[in-house]
């Protein structure tokens, strides 16, 4: 079984002016580990619609799914849902049930929903809504493309709620040996190690501390068999306990 | 005069499993942003050498300059230097100007060159050399594609010594207001500033804090005086001081 596949795209102008430091992607990529769905790529693009046009039919066609974060709001910028309907070729519209679900949390309901806020209930034709248990407006999935809110605490709100509606993979187990040698020194044995196990992913990730250079060796694979393995030749490669 | 355009490609395994939070992207984007260029998409990647040379020729073309970090060390999985040789269509091997700078970090200089310290002197046929003042092994620039560690140290020191070299766009200034009020109510008056002012980038980031919704306005643009007037009317609009 190999595990399905997946991208991130993060709409955000203020992540690539530098204002911001990005949190999803982060999360994201920690939680689908655990899900067993293999993140392959993340694209961070501005809140350009001919961008984010190319880049959700550049990803959807290629992945199994697509997980979008931010420009789902009521403002100006919040462009991502008639985005999404314009790479799928779909109408998009005020939808009853998103409007309903917007409306709860609103002292009148549908009363107060000004047309701002009837922004948040535009939904492509024949998407699905996913839950936002903290501020309502929902998001949705059109096929294998997910779209979310770019807020953190609701970007993992709405992950929580899809995920479990995914298909799971084998998780993916990973184990790390740290080794105090300059990676020059570890390269070598390493290299032999990899060769002999084409299926488990091993990388090496230097680091300087205090002016000493180690490396954290890192193994992953979705097999704790494989990775005992590996485990047990990089010890004995740098003597290690 | 428009600014020069950027893209930056992170080749990073360890960020796409989740296991480290990527730390140069965030980096990068304030220094670029101060330098005048405008960085307008990022990818973050595997280090599978298809979808290596597939990002850097689909990026160089299209921006100014792409910045790539990662993959440059001694490791089997250190494979960026021929994945540039590879997109550039140029050959690839040890250069002796790298070799000697490589030489400086080892008591008995050349002779402690290990076939796996070697490989961090391959350099693409007509790459300059990226100073790195911490562990010596250099990064290169091969026509608009500036190649440079994935360690945050190192990358940091690399883009320090490289970016007064690249051409200077004005710097953009951006300058943020708070706003204590839910998007909803803020939609409306600041989409018809921003209308107004279509040169200026106006972006709404809402927030939740305390059970209290608000939204940072943050305007951003080269010239000061069109941020003032825009501050000026979101002022206005919002009752604020």
């Amino acid at each position: 079984m190999t595990n399905p596949t997946a991208a991130m795209i993060v709409i955000g102008d203020e992540i690539l002016s530098g204002r911001t430091r990005d949190a999803n992607m982060f999360n994201l990529a920690g939680k689908l580990s655990v899900h067993g769905i293999n993140l392959l790529e993340v694209r961070v693009i501005s809140d350009k619609s001919s961008e984010i046009i190319a880049a959700v039919n550049a990803t959807r066609a290629k992945y199994d799914h697509v997980f979008t974060s931010g420009g789902i709001g009521p403002t100006h910028d919040d462009i991502t849902a008639d985005c999404i309907a314009a790479a799928f070729n779909v109408q998009i519209g005020i939808r009853d049930d998103a409007k309903n679900i917007l409306a709860t949390n609103y002292e009148n309901g549908i009363e107060d929903l000004t047309p701002a806020r009837l922004r948040m209930a535009r939904i492509p034709d024949g998407a699905h809504l996913i839950e936002n248990m903290i501020s309502k407006a929902p998001g949705f999935s059109m096929e294998n493309v997910h779209v979310m809110a770019g807020v953190p605490s609701v970007f993992n709100c709405m992950i929580d709620w899809l995920l479990p509606k995914l298909k799971k993979g084998a998780e993916m187990i990973s184990s790390s040996i740290r080794v105090d040698l300059p990676e020059s020194h570890i390269a070598e044995p390493l290299g032999v190690i990899a060769n002999k196990f084409p299926d488990v992913s091993i990388g090496s990730y230097p680091f300087y501390e205090e002016n000493k250079h180690g490396a954290n060796i890192v193994i992953r694979s979705t097999k704790s068999a494989l990775i005992s393995a590996v485990e047990s030749e990089v010890r004995a490669a740098f003597k290690l306990q």
